[in-house]
């Protein structure tokens, strides 16, 4: 299995527009340069219909527990696979739902045929979701979201407990690890810890030359799999 | 100025993917037939960035009170603004917001160049949102919504009482009326009670021909103008 | 009519067990003493049924839309008055709920045969709940709530406008002003300016003596009942 | 360990005024002949703190992740113990939190002296709910609660993998058995399958006599103590 690199677009003012698109051509080279690892865009609900045409390893960023119908302004799972995209973030820290609302967008995506990324705080948290068998669940102490200060540098046994807990109920499920994570160097080392891959943010949208941040980030996560 | 013919394409199965094209086709085709009359498109969140390529006069149906930043999954004002789109709907009987959310977000959508169409279930709700001052008001009895129950037949005191109401707070904001609208003539007749246009969403996006029923309605609302 | 006095007890350590026992206690002796204003104590729902035992002028801070049933953690109207509780208090800005639910919870406070005050942050909120006439509008700008800079100085207009707003829908409603009022000097401003009663909190609450901090504020409403 | 036979008053309308009164007078004589299980009330918030003074294994049906403060009419846990009430139910099926704020309020509630009792609608959301330590967890699948049809008979591998899913992770937990409850050979039936006891509702508060029904009840889980 390549590591992943997931990239969430989040609301940046990056995420939109042309300098979106910039985004989209740049991970299609990195991608393309680095074939050992899997690189996903999560796009936001705004435009993810759009970037796909330019990145078709797309994400998005949420999706509603609804099917078709009279509901406006929300997000169907099938609607999001008629438009292309080949998954979903779900729960994410900065967009957290009941466990309930969770449950039942994961089996309105599977069913839609899309695949599912769940974001858990805790390792307790990734437990619960872990019953719910996404195809993988990334793992993010909140308090570290956006500070710069990596997961797998400050909470290492975060990224262990959660590879370990999760795994007990679901060996099939990928866990990522998230969180702070902005160099290269942050990102194999999650790796080392167990982690299948990361997911990060700012360190990508809110950098002046995004593609070459994810690069970077791509390039130390090759070495991994080179080992 | 121009009665508003506004469809909510909420989030029917007609409303993604390649039938939600044809739909913003025919919106093309419709507008250019009938210039008395201003044809508005509302998509969902999911594709409005894409359909906008084909149909320009669009809104997106939901937005959120944020900024840009790290918002995973939500949808800021200036996202939809450079994403190319012309306006928002808020407040849909089907998507509710608090008040003071509503406030904050007609606010920043102002900001950020967007016209606003705010959705209110009865007169004393349109009353308070009068005072935020978006560009329209539609005025839709929840009970009447899909229901094929014209607003404008089975309850013409709510569209006559909501215009006056909306007036005498600030004349220069457009109240449409909906809610069951399915035929021209029932649209026809909301004109007559005062309204300025009317919000349809079903009558076209259930039908197998939405264009046809677009056009039905743009017709029965040309003669309106040509009275 | 008496002008109204209203001590919203929130959620402070004081407005709990004994202590909140002698803010009731308290609130019998001023309302004994002064005759002419009407004392109105705002109880926290965890202790209102207790409290009414001791004072029965006494109003909940919340109630939720549903009737009798299975609605575990929820409030029903009717459970309030058969508690014994006089009124509710809903949609403090600390507490917002949609409109839709406030104009649910209303009826069946009314219903109930409860009274009910129901709080507006702006007087274009004021507008929208006049129409679902509650006996009293308390508006107060939550940016004043507990800073102790009184509406009555910094924005007599909110209270100017609000009151004319709400009389011009429906002149029997009784409009309150509050927040950042400290000082019975700011009570009676309140007053001048057209308000018919005013809502506290912080200065009660957070007093050493809220008993005598009730006390002056009667005194001060007292002189403006007697001018 | 006794078994427990804890019953949820809801907002049944025999939950308020006087019938609330017969209910806790009636759970004080059935806990008085009942040594050998432990009878909880878990009253609703509106009168708690009413009945505890009655009926002291008393809990109340939901708290609020908040402090003491400016908080109006939300639950500090703090509070609920000001008022002298021991224990705290939360997450029911009828009124689901966010993970993170089922998680704060147990802290809350664990800093302040309380019993916790924390439901789950799974076995995979007991697992979650099991790495937060609350004292009890009462799983109930919401698709049976007040069918009568009792969980212990139509679901009974929900108990079975419940009670080793939350004994895995945390030995010292209880897990208690909900929904569809309603003779005494169902609460017996749920001990036989490792429940250490009953989460019951409507089978109580809408009989015409409750103390009855409870008795019942307990006699039942007392054969089982004595087995």
């Amino acid at each position: 299995m390549k590591p992943i690199l997931a990239v969430n677009m989040k609301a940046y003012e990056s995420a939109f527009g042309e300098r979106a698109l910039d985004v989209a051509r740049s991970a299609r080279e990195v991608a393309n340069s680095y074939n050992d690892i899997r690189l996903i865009l999560v796009a936001n609900p705004l435009n993810a219909s759009r970037l796909v045409s330019v990145y078709e390893d797309l994400y998005i960023q949420h999706a509603d527990p609804v099917g078709f119908g009279a509901y406006t302004g929300f997000l169907p799972p099938g609607g999001v696979k008629l438009e292309g995209i080949r998954g979903v973030l779900l729960n994410h820290s900065e967009h957290k739902i009941l466990y309930r609302d969770l449950e039942k967008t994961i089996n309105m995506a599977r069913d839609a045929g899309l695949e599912v990324m769940a974001c858990a705080d805790t390792p307790g948290e990734a437990a619960s979701i872990a019953h719910l068998k996404p195809d993988m669940i990334a793992l993010e102490p909140p308090e570290l979201i956006g500070t710069g200060i990596p997961v797998s540098r400050a909470k290492p046994d975060v990224i262990t407990r959660g590879v370990s807990t999760v795994k007990s109920i679901d060996e099939e499920i990928l866990v990522l690890a998230g969180a702070g994570i902005t160099s290269g160097n942050d990102a194999l080392r999650a790796l080392e810890l167990g982690a299948q891959g990361v997911l990060v943010a700012s360190t990508v949208m809110k950098s002046r030359e995004p593609g070459k941040k994810m690069m970077e980030l791509a390039e130390w996560m090759t070495r991994w799999v080179k080992r």
